[in-house]
């Protein structure tokens, strides 16, 4: 019953058995080694973009910062939704690496935004006046920091106020893969075709120990970005274990299939929930994650019984059994059916 | 004969295995997993340091940025040897964590320096000027950047005169393993009982995949750097996998075997080169790295016969069969003798 | 009729001619002079505050940059008013000085917020998520980016939220000089005495040419600004011409009657604005500054008459004569009465 | 007797006039001023650079920092002399401007650099080693720190190693118009005519108050530098004040008078210290600067007359009488024939 993160799970079997495999002989580092460049190609053909700009990173944060610093100046706003992980959950590394920029949050909901709302957020900024920030990279997140999804109609609306505003669009792909497949789109019609500049793409939620690609369509800023991720201590001598994770992440489908189990899972979840009366959902679940409003009691079995999630909103211990908390549930490829049907069964059978 | 790095070779079995065991489940992300802690006490018990603050960081460069950040403030010079990794291989990435902090070359060796010539370096500030560079961190590299070793004694005269001016001594140990074993001396001696404040433990070059710890031994800094990894984009989410290797490379002395393997292979290489008349070691070996000038032709076979090495001074082309080229030759465990014994055999039986 | 801003008017001649006085012989540089001793001791003096680090700066947002720099580290987040100076119109200069510290908007006015907002905006990063921000200095603008006023039991009421979460208070105060000729307090009553850590004391608005003194009442950080100063490019070399004015403009409290002045033109034009049946006045006037709701017409009459002020609202051009447009009208102490009677006159006398 | 510095005197009197003429009424902020439209021309024309983009900041370190962040990304190494003022008296400003760029030393002497030395100084980085510094601008100083000059053969010399290594070239002329008096060329002969790409002209030193003008050649960076100066917190708001010291600056060929003035001011005292028969010249006088080994008891003489002026090398306390101390004498317009004379005769009348 481990719903905290779906960085919790472990690696699969096949990443890890690419690892072993590349654990072989001599080769170059720093990314100067076969695995390397044949994982890059890899990644071109997922996006269907033999041009792009590929580079691997360990942490979600680091392809971020380095993609948005890669793209910002100092004095730019960077406009993202209120609750965006570059905003709340990245200890300012954007801000780091940008040297200053700054953070515009856009929209009235906290998980996304739209085309209308980004144009207002944008226009704010008077461009003529040096005392004001100047307009920056345009960042949304896919699946968002609340499990909801943008179409891809809403993408391409906001892309199109990027052009119009003459600023990038990044796309913050920590769960690139379980959108992917829940929109039943391909990595190009979910980035490029509609006009996404750059991506993070995750692997490491979706079953690799440590991997995300840093991927830059037009590749004119391939060398500003590999200068920042050097003095950000962010390449890996040893490369080829970088390169190992996302080849075998990207053969035979695998990000997709991981993906879709995980959304599997949490659509199973949902299901088990949406049958308890008192239970209501926060948000449309898009793909991996729940948010739940359960009463109080049902959270307080659900913990006393080994479950591991975060209560996002309200406090575990009150007086309220029925007072509502806001539970948030995740899953990774790795969560077992049984998981799923116990949490359900504890929960449907709490009683206040 | 594949001699151009320490971080060419493969992982060892006993970490690849280690990472292997490690993939069971799902656990707390970001540090909180019960690995992680185990693995912090090992480096605690092989420093004897139970109260030093320990953080794992997938680059050595990471290690080195974020100690120096941790301990200098934007105004201070650091002081460190003029080929210094820091100052000459990280890209500025001391720099950029410490928001603008500078390097100080110290000494007339290009590698190493030594009490006297610190104490000159740091008298050179005043401190009354506020023009001038306020006294920041000192760092060591041991093993040296060229391959030679700092004695205890010298180490020990080195942080007498931090103490003096009141600074932090910071030691890059990418090769700490390497050093240990050469001298024969505990982790404990060869840091802080000769004053070291804060120590890079390298892994990766010594048969890790990707782990270095950070280590404070006064943990009233640990929260800084905490927050510094964190908006570094350095702290990994399934952190389990820096732990594992961590935790199998200080199991049963593995980190000083693969140290002793190393500096092993170096030796026979050296002992061979050591008897063509025209070669000559450019800097006294002190544990895995060789430094020979050998005349351009020995160079052309070497390399012509599959060697893989850098050349650090000279080109590989030029009509002077007999200039003297500099080469760097670098042994991790995995060597095999046979590759020495050919490299040995092509160099001495080239012919100009 | 200028109203654009107060730092439109000219240098008060009492403070020209401390300039010329000034410019006598040959002395010290950087502030080693003894006209920056005494107009230290001067400010002390005027702050009933003679432990006090002072320091004079050119301009009000380095002030402000500099000492919020000076108590914030790079992941911690400041808390001001959404439409702060620092946060909307210094260009990032907070966050390029504080290497990355964001600002977090507090309360649902812009202008101010309450002790109640700043608690629950604290309160809402969890010190113990390394992922959030951590709590960083709190900033209040007095008198405010819109011209209200914080009273004294306000400004207590935020000083205590402060102490209880560990951070410092700073007072933006380009207007200081105006809030405490409106408030009839002393400068110790407005700052120290309710709970300020540091005070941006403007002179400039006020009649000064360039110069603020950055205050900081416990000087243990006193080293810090100066050096943080210094690597700022904010260290003037003939440093009595800042002191000077300094000097002069605290000198038979000068300072209190220029502001005095300035507060009672922006009355007499509130007053007479305040005939107009269609004039709103969207902010309760606290000071110098009145920002008034006007309809279209008279605005363009206004600008046509050669009127000289900011339409912070709306826009001059429009089809709709008597839509509102919000104007800002700032005095400073060289507005004439009849420029303000003039301006009244035509306002009243515009016809649609 | 007051050999400090040339910013330890007084402002000129024209400059003076200028400034209070300037104090008449009300006029836009933020350089919207006429005055300041006016400076700027003056300044092209003075330049003959009709295109340049001219911006007015207050402090030498200012115009300096900010013209190489708008040139220098922050993993660039920046090349000057050893004894540049922005490698070792600017307290990292450059370094915090840019971010993080470094600055490399060039050349065996301390003040100077020739196109040889440079050219080895930018072929030691390899810019497809991804580790090392990439190569930034070239700062030369005009009159260097030790009072020296480079003629405009060698400035030619040096910006043609700049145009073939892309990179730009930045003069640092705190003392530009005393060089241009001392070498007896244009401005713009001194600058963009021998290849010169970005200049800090200074007038501080020599009879303002406090402003420097940073000017661009080529406009296309003008933007960049605006939103820098503005971030860096360095932008007046009275600028009309900034405007009228340089506007008076220019009028007339004040700016050429004044250096004049301090050159021989320089030149006298040189000869008459010349006629001591222990004094011997670090450096042969460029300008209005001199660097004179004396004995100590010559020294100690000096400073019991009341004497001003910085030792550069050596203790004024000491056994020895006859030890050479190095001491640095400068001139400004201000220096009075009389006090010359002075320095002198003390000097020479000194016993042992």
């Amino acid at each position: 019953m481990k719903f905290a993160s779906d960085n919790n799970g472990p690696v699969h079997p096949k990443i890890m058995d690419a690892l072993v495999r590349a654990n072989e002989g001599s080769v170059p580092s720093y990314g100067a080694d076969a695995l390397t460049a044949a994982a890059v190609e890899k990644v071109r053909e997922a996006f269907d973009a033999p041009e792009a700009a590929v580079f691997f990173v360990p942490t979600g944060t680091s392809a971020n910062a380095l993609l948005l610093a890669t793209h910002a100046r100092p004095w730019e706003t960077i406009f993202a939704a209120s609750f965006a992980h570059i905003h709340v959950d990245e200890c300012h590394a954007p801000e780091a690496f940008t040297s200053g920029a700054k953070i515009t949050p856009v929209g009235k909901d906290i998980d996304k935004f739209n085309a209308d709302e980004l144009q207002t957020a944008i226009s704010a900024f008077d461009l003529s006046n040096m005392q004001q920030s100047a307009h920056g990279p345009v960042s949304v997140t896919q699946v968002t920091e609340r499990g909801t999804l943008y179409t891809l109609d809403e993408l391409s609306a906001i892309s199109k106020v990027c052009r119009k505003a003459g600023v990038m669009l990044h796309l913050d792909g920590a769960r690139f893969a379980n959108a992917a497949a829940a929109l039943g789109c391909s990595a190009a019609e979910m980035s490029w075709k509609v006009g996404v500049d750059a991506v993070s793409f995750g692997a490491t939620k979706n079953g690799a120990m440590a991997v995300e690609a840093a991927i830059i369509f037009d590749p004119k800023r391939a060398e500003e970005f590999r200068r920042r991720q050097q003095r950000g201590a962010l390449v890996f001598s040893k490369a080829r274990y970088l390169a190992a994770q996302m080849d075998a992440y990207l053969t035979d489908g695998l990000w997709l299939e991981l993906a879709s189990a995980a959304n599997e899972c949490a659509a199973t979840l949902e299901a088990g929930l949406a049958g308890i009366e008192d239970v209501k959902f926060a948000f449309p679940r898009g793909a991996n994650m729940i948010y739940a409003w359960m009463p109080r009691f049902r959270h307080q079995a659900l913990m006393k019984a080994g479950a591991y999630y975060y209560i996002e909103q309200g406090t575990l211990d009150g007086a309220d059994a029925h007072e509502p908390l806001l539970g948030r549930l995740v899953c990774d490829w790795s969560v077992e059916p049984a998981s799923i049907q116990r949490f359900v069964e504890v929960a449907r059978q709490a009683r206040a």
